[in-house]
């Protein structure tokens, strides 16, 4: 049997499949209970306490970014609101497990219509609701129950992060789940672990337990019973593309010698070691928020020069670019007076982001802008996220260099600010294009929104108008213009945006390595052939084949 | 003593200030009470109720759209979850008056939080609190008491539907707000009554009561105490203003005869009567949510058959354009399942709107295009919403040939498709920009949202070159393309899209006397000599200036 999904982190991946059964099923609406309202409301408040407990524990063994998030869902599982809406249920006459279902139902649909961040925690508290339940019906809690000692294939409706704080890298060959997208907690978990991950994946959780399972996290392929050739056969295409790629190393350049310098996108102090070991040449995007988010209190200046010089020092001799802190109503500074309009923004995407909220709170970028002068390296840049007009350039440029900084560049990330990107680089030293943001606006679709995916694909044509535009603008002004947003990890439209100009391409440290080698194995003449082919389409799919058919290396590196 | 506001509804209003007191003062926090817990939920409850009340007697005595909006406004002000709060806040000991306040402000944000209409609805909820607080001060409560005889300028901090609900256009010479933007109430009400109105206008609220004020809902002047002279120079100057325009008549044309009909923007039959009033030639825009919107059953054939054929019939040899439903997660449609993702979405202007749902319920689409079949006349045409790509436009296009009709098009409200306008015209007739949403989209700028507002402003010359673009790809496919946003509703802008090439020009009707009458001031080379100026500049400020130093009959028409 072959089934197909979405590969979202690469490699072949193969063993049992361990299928993770979550079949708490829905209570029966209108279900009531026979004895004392107040005995029902106690049984559900132990379940709730106990699957609080349980949360909170998981993730003080787990740790690290997993702890935040188990110990944030351990709080919501005894939310006041919550409680409350529970109890008035069981006082109507709801048994407790129907009332858990409907209090959560109605909490979940106010946290998502809250949008931003917390619009996407709602998802989590489906398995939140599961647990709870699970205790009410004396069922073992969703969850890992007797998984298989060798590397498994570990196959579920989706993942939710209480699955999966406590797993270790060399307990699952690959993951396969029936839901998600490229962006879902499983897909980012993946590829954080270096797993390979197919999700998407429609009749994955009926697999049968135990049986053989490979999943091809490139292709989406998932085999059930493969013959053991074709194990073997995938295994060793996926060492050959391995080896092809890591023969190509040092600087990004084309085969015929043009330099692209290479960089990371980097989320904190945390990834720079990664960033160092494969190989980037600097930093194309340093996003900020770390140092702002969740924090009573604005870090001081010491903290600040400290997170900024260690990300100079990380990289002797290659550039550092430090995005300003790009807030917004989806990305509450507790620190900042929270204003009801912000948290009203019915539109957070379309609101006060980036550096329009800073243009409101001008201390806080004033306070930034000081920190990173004090850096005092030429090698640190500085750019600013959200802008979309020349005038709002200027201020940016005119704040930087009164104190003092050189190297002032803002992100390409709105249409009008490509469309424009003349006027806007009439005034900063360079800019850099976040094809993520710029998709998103120029079709009118939210990137984080499944039914809009496909407007958000990097090879639309009109996107690639729009960064043709900014690349052209830029070299007419004799500035540098990079690539920071997702497309730049694509090594065919690496290619083509090489083609189509850019100085330097920034992303994920785990993309270097197939860039690298798509660059090396191309003349810069071919990434320009490709550029005009895929512009010269209509629709997405027609203009990646027509990049790639000028782009023969990618197909013998098996990229 | 001169003011200045934002002017939203044209003309000059004269007479003594009427101006009215909401001086609820926010309950002090922490407030406790003396008697018992029931009793004092009793009072608050008491509260709520004669506030419903008198809110429902209102809207009775109101009648029209205004019954209805009071009659939401009496349920809201007894909402369950509301009462919850309420009582549980006075358990906790706080007093009926913060109880009720801090009750309010929950409320609001978790409806400001739902996004959408919904969210709109939240400003409503801050002057249902001050009556709830005025009643059980035993103040007298918020409103109009002992206005004066002959019609006065009504002045306030912001107008809720409760206060005007029972104005007559006789009674008000004009409105003048210190809040509010073009969208408000204020603003809303004040153009569909004809008075003029000044939103924005700081400090309006400390004129003293009877004095006479005079305000130019044109310019946003407002003047307290201006001397006879004075009054009278502008009334007989808004008068020639008014002359000059009314002198303009028949179809849209420049001086030098360049024809541009001249169409309306309809929201529904009952606006058809004003539209032809108005000397519109057709209507470029025909909203037909009034047909789907608050129903539980879709419209029938026959339904939807008669609404199409009265707007044909309104205008004999005349276009009349239908725009296909424009419905999404901000505009729900009751007959549809609504989908938990739907309702989930983070960014509804980013979502599932249009097009895209149409997309997803293609039996509604299907019904409304077998109507404007049935409807069999070779002036109706039929455009769809919310189109990104050239493979949508393709789409409903061979959706609407299918079922004979002729006369396809798109709106161009999306960046990627004024960008692609050529892949778009490739398969259908005509396409229209809708400006508001392209503005939107282009500047990542939320319409309703105050605080990116200047990135909304028309005049934004990266809108001005989504347009051009959008215009040259019509030229050169050699099929019409109109205008239908706001922008085609300021003379100067409406000038300065002939220049650019638009074929048509569609606006509300209100709006149709000033643009005929700058049209027919001016000749096409000096339309297009205002566009070259606007495009060359880098602000939205500097490319209006520009393009009015081409446009010298402005002036002499006062506009």
């Amino acid at each position: 049997m072959n089934l197909r999904g979405v590969g979202v982190s690469p490699g072949i991946g193969h063993g049992p499949a361990y299928v993770m059964t979550v079949s708490v099923p829905e209570p029966p609406e209108g279900a009531t209970y026979t004895g004392e309202a107040d005995q029902e409301k106690e049984r559900a408040m132990a379940a709730l306490r106990q699957v609080a407990g349980e949360l909170e524990s998981r993730g003080n063994q787990a740790g690290g970014e997993a702890a935040e998030i188990l110990k944030a869902q351990a709080l919501m599982a005894e939310d006041p609101g919550l409680v409350v809406k529970m109890r008035t249920l069981i006082d109507r006459g709801l048994a407790a497990p129907r009332a858990v279902f409907e209090a959560f139902t109605k909490y979940r649909d106010v946290l998502a219509g809250s949008g931003g961040y917390l619009g996407e925690r709602a998802a989590d508290l489906n398995d939140i609701r599961d647990r709870v339940i699970a205790v009410l019906y004396g069922q073992a809690m969703p969850g890992l129950r007797g998984a298989p000692a060798e590397p498994y294939v570990l196959v579920a409706r989706d993942l939710a992060p209480a699955d999966t704080a406590l797993l270790a890298k060399g307990q699952i060959a690959a993951f396969v789940t029936e839901e998600g997208g490229p962006t879902s907690h499983t897909a980012i978990l993946a590829r954080a672990m270096g797993v390979p991950a197919v999700v998407a994946c429609r009749g994955a959780t009926g697999i049968p337990n135990g049986v053989r399972v490979m999943a091809d996290g490139t292709s989406g392929g998932v085999r059930v019973e493969p013959d053991e050739s074709a194990v073997a056969d995938a295994v060793s295409a996926a060492r050959a593309r391995q080896a092809a790629l890591s023969s190509a190393t040092g600087p990004g350049r084309t085969v015929d010698g043009h330099r692209v310098p290479l960089l990371a996108n980097v989320g904190g102090p945390s990834e720079l070691e990664a960033a160092v070991a494969a190989g980037a040449e600097g930093i194309g995007l340093y996003r900020t928020e770390f140092l702002f988010l969740d924090r009573a209190e604005p870090p001081s200046l010491e903290e600040q020069v400290r997170a900024y010089r260690a990300a100079v020092e990380a990289f002797p001799g290659g550039k550092v670019i430090v995005r300003t802190l790009d807030g917004g109503a989806d990305k509450p500074l507790a620190f900042l007076p929270s204003s009801a309009a912000a948290s009203a923004e019915p539109n957070p995407e379309l609101g006060e982001r980036g550096l329009r909220r800073l243009r409101r709170f001008p201390e806080v970028m004033d306070a930034q802008l000081s920190a990173l002068a004090a850096v005092a390296s030429e090698d640190l840049m500085v750019m600013a996220p959200m802008v979309a007009t020349g005038e709002e350039a200027g201020w940016f440029a005119r704040a930087c260099r009164a104190r003092g900084l050189t190297g002032v560049g803002v992100m390409i990330e709105i249409p009008s600010a490509a469309l424009r990107a003349r006027d806007l680089l009439a005034s900063v030293d360079f800019v850099s294009i976040g094809t993520n943001d710029l998709a998103q606006y120029a079709f009118a679709a939210d990137r984080r929104l499944g039914a809009v995916s496909t407007l958000q694909d990097p090879w639309q044509p009109a996107l690639l108008d729009l960064v043709a535009m900014t690349l052209s603008a830029a070299s007419e002004a004799g500035k540098p213009c990079g690539i920071c947003g997702e497309s730049a990890a694509d090594p065919a439209m690496a290619c083509v945006l090489v083609g189509l100009g850019a100085s330097t391409l920034s992303m994920g440290a785990g993309a270097l390595a197939a860039v690298r080698a798509a660059l090396a194995a191309h003349t810069l003449a071919q990434c320009r052939l490709a550029a005009d082919a895929a512009r010269a389409r209509t629709t997405a799919a027609e203009a990646r084949a027509a990049a790639r058919a000028h782009l023969p290396g990618l197909d013998h590196l098996g990229l």
